[in-house]
C-alpha cells in the first residue's frame, strides 16, 4: 500500500493539484521537474498550501526513481522526450500511472479535438517506451486540475482507470481512494486509453458550454462503502 | 414541443427500450421497421409492455416521414443502406437523433474497439447522408438498453447530445427529458460524436468488467430541477 508517490510535472496544473490532494490525504509527495530548482519551488508552494503534508522537491529522474508508484503529469508535445530521459531511472517493478492526453491542442488545435496517436493512445506510447518491467496504468483524464488544487472545492466524481494487469489497477485505486471525494473505476485493458483520454476532450466541451468544472461519475457501480 | 417521434429500428434492444419508455413518457410512438409487419408486431408488444402508451408500427419509410423529430437507432453495419432507403423520406426541417456507434463488432471486432469513420463519426456519416434541411444531433450511446426496456428499473443518468444546433438540442432535449431519470446533457457541436460514440465501447467494458448497467453522470452541473 503506497503512503508516497512521485509525480513528474507536478509544476504543471494536474501535477500540482495532485500534489496537494495528495499531501492532504497523508500521502507524502516527491514532485519532480526537468529543473531541481523548480522542483523545490512547486514543494515549496505545496507545503503553503497544505502545511501538513509532506512534499520534496526533486530533478525528474531522481523523483521517478525514489518511489515504486510514479504518475506522469506532462503535456503530450513533451510526453516523449520525458518518457526518454526517464528511462535510465525507472526500473522494473515499478508503475507508472500516465495522465497524458493527445489533445490537438499540442500542435496548435482545438483542445476538443484528438490526435491519433501510432500506439492507440498516449498510455500505450508510454508503455512502448518505459523500460521493461515497468508497467503502465492510464487514468486522471475527466478529473479537472482547476477543481483539485482548489481546496475549498468539495470532490465528488469518479476516476476511470485502466489498464492490462488487475493488481497494478488495485494499487493505483488504493492510493486514488484516499484522496476525498474520487472513487477509482476500473474500466478495462490500456487499450481503453484511447476512449479515455479523449474524455478529456469532451469534459473541455462541457465546461466551455455550461460555464463549470464538469466530473464525471460512473452510474449502476456499488457505492464505495460497498466495494470489497 | 414534440408529443411525438419515430424511432427507425425500434425491433433492436436500444429501439424498443426507447419506444416503451416514450411510451410510459405519454409520447406518442411510431416505430418503423424496414418490414411493416414486423414495425406492427413491435407495436403490439410495446403495447403489452405499456397498455396506456400510444403505438404505432410502419415500414421505416412512413415512419421517418410522420414526425419531426426521428430517431435512428440501427446497427452502424446497416446504418448507409438504411440512410439511402431513408432519403425520399426525410424533407428538411426534420430532426434526426441518430444512435449509431462505429463498434468494431459491426465487422466481427470487440465490443469495446472502435472503427474509424472517415467523415469522424457515425453521425457526421448520417449528417453526410440526410437530405439538405435534414439536421442531425447524436445522443443516447451510454444509455443500456436493457435497462431501458426493464420498466421496473429506475432510470438515473445523464444522456449526453451533441450537435451543432443549440436549438436542435434544446428540442432533443425536451424529449428525451420527458422520460423518468435521464437528464440531456449538451455535450458540444457534432464532431464530439466522435467521442460520445466511443462511450459506447466504454460502457460495455465496464459492464463485462463489473457485472452491472452502467450509466453516465456528469457532475458540476446544475440539478435538474435548477435548469432554465
Amino acid at each position: 500500500m503506497p503512503a508516497a508517490v512521485s509525480i513528474i510535472g507536478a509544476s504543471g496544473a494536474l501535477g500540482f493539484g495532485l500534489a496537494v490532494r495528495f499531501g492532504t490525504a497523508g500521502v507524502a509527495v516527491t514532485i519532480g521537474s526537468r529543473d531541481a530548482d523548480r522542483a523545490a519551488q512547486s514543494a515549496e508552494r505545496a507545503r503553503r498550501a497544505v502545511p501538513a503534508g509532506t512534499f520534496d522537491g526533486q530533478s525528474n529522474a531522481v523523483a521517478a526513481a525514489v518511489n515504486e508508484l510514479v504518475i506522469l503529469s506532462v503535456p503530450f508535445r513533451n510526453q516523449s522526450e520525458v518518457l526518454n530521459n526517464l528511462r535510465p531511472a525507472l526500473s522494473a517493478g515499478q508503475l507508472l500511472l500516465d495522465t497524458t492526453v493527445p489533445l490537438a491542442a499540442a500542435v496548435g488545435g482545438k483542445a476538443t479535438r484528438m490526435l491519433g496517436v501510432w500506439q492507440g493512445s498516449a498510455a500505450e506510447q508510454a508503455q512502448e517506451m518505459v523500460p521493461d518491467g515497468v508497467r503502465v496504468v492510464s487514468g486522471l483524464h475527466t478529473v479537472s486540475a482547476a477543481s483539485l488544487a482548489d481546496l475549498d472545492h468539495r470532490l465528488d466524481e469518479d476516476v476511470l482507470i485502466c489498464g492490462d494487469d488487475r493488481e497494478d489497477k488495485r494499487r493505483v485505486a488504493e492510493l486514488i481512494d484516499r484522496i476525498d471525494g474520487l472513487r477509482c473505476v476500473d474500466v478495462g485493458r490500456l487499450e481503453i486509453a484511447r476512449i479515455a483520454e479523449s474524455l478529456t476532450g469532451l469534459m473541455i466541451s462541457i465546461n466551455a458550454r455550461h460555464r463549470t468544472r464538469a466530473g464525471i461519475r460512473i452510474s449502476g457501480l456499488p457505492r464505495p462503502a460497498e466495494r470489497p
